[in-house]
C-alpha cells in the first residue's frame, strides 16, 4: 500500500469550497482504498487530506484522471499553502479489521506480532 | 465526526514492535470508523496514525478499553516522541463515498457543493 498524509491551507474562507472541489474529484479514483478530508478543529482555514492506495502506480495514475485535472486547476486559486508531511507505507486499517473493512482494505501480508 | 492525525516517532528499531501494539489493541473499538496506521517511508523509526470516530465521546471511552490501557503501557518503552498533529471533523471517506464505503463511514449530513 501507499499514502499519502497532506496539510493544505485555503485562501481565508475558501474551506468549503475547496472541500466541494475535493468531492467532486475525489470519487471514482481506481486503487483507492482510503481518501479522508477533514477540517482542522482549530484552524478554519486548514483541511488535513490522508489516502490510502493500492499502489504508488495508482495514485500517480489518478493524477491523469479528468476530475482530478480539474481540481488542481480548481485548487490553484483555493490553496494558499499545501504541505504534504508524509509519504507512508500504510499497514492497513487496524480499527476496521475485525469487522468493518471489505477484504480489499486490509493489509495484504499482515506482520507477525514481533512482542 | 470526530479525528486524529497523529506521528509516532519510536525508540530505535522498535517500528515493529509498536505496530504489534497497535494490532492487539486497535480492534474492537467501539465508534471506531477508521484506524490507519502506517509506516513513514523516509524515517524507519517513524509512524503515523490517522483515526476517525463517530464522536469524541467515542473516542474518549475508548481510552478505558483494557486493551487500549495495556497498549498506552507498553507504548511507553517504545515510543520516543509523541506528536498529535492535528485534531479533525473529518466531512467523510471521499474515495469510497460512490461504492466502497458502508454507509455509517459515509458524512451523515453531506455539504452542497459551493462551487
Amino acid at each position: 500500500m501507499h499514502g499519502l498524509i497532506a496539510k493544505l491551507t485555503t485562501v481565508a474562507g475558501a474551506r468549503d469550497e475547496m472541500i466541494a472541489v475535493l468531492r467532486a474529484s475525489a470519487s471514482n479514483m481506481p486503487g483507492c482504498l482510503n481518501y479522508i478530508v477533514a477540517e482542522d478543529a482549530g484552524n478554519e482555514n486548514v483541511l488535513w487530506v490522508t489516502e490510502v492506495w493500492e499502489t504508488e502506480a495508482s495514485h500517480a495514475a489518478s493524477l491523469a484522471l479528468p476530475a482530478v485535472k480539474a481540481a488542481i486547476v480548481s485548487a490553484r486559486s483555493l490553496v494558499a499553502q499545501f504541505e504534504r508531511l508524509a509519504v507512508t507505507i500504510p499497514v492497513g486499517d487496524l480499527g476496521a479489521m475485525t469487522a468493518k473493512a471489505p477484504t480489499s482494505q486490509r493489509s495484504a501480508e499482515p506482520r507477525a506480532p514481533t512482542a
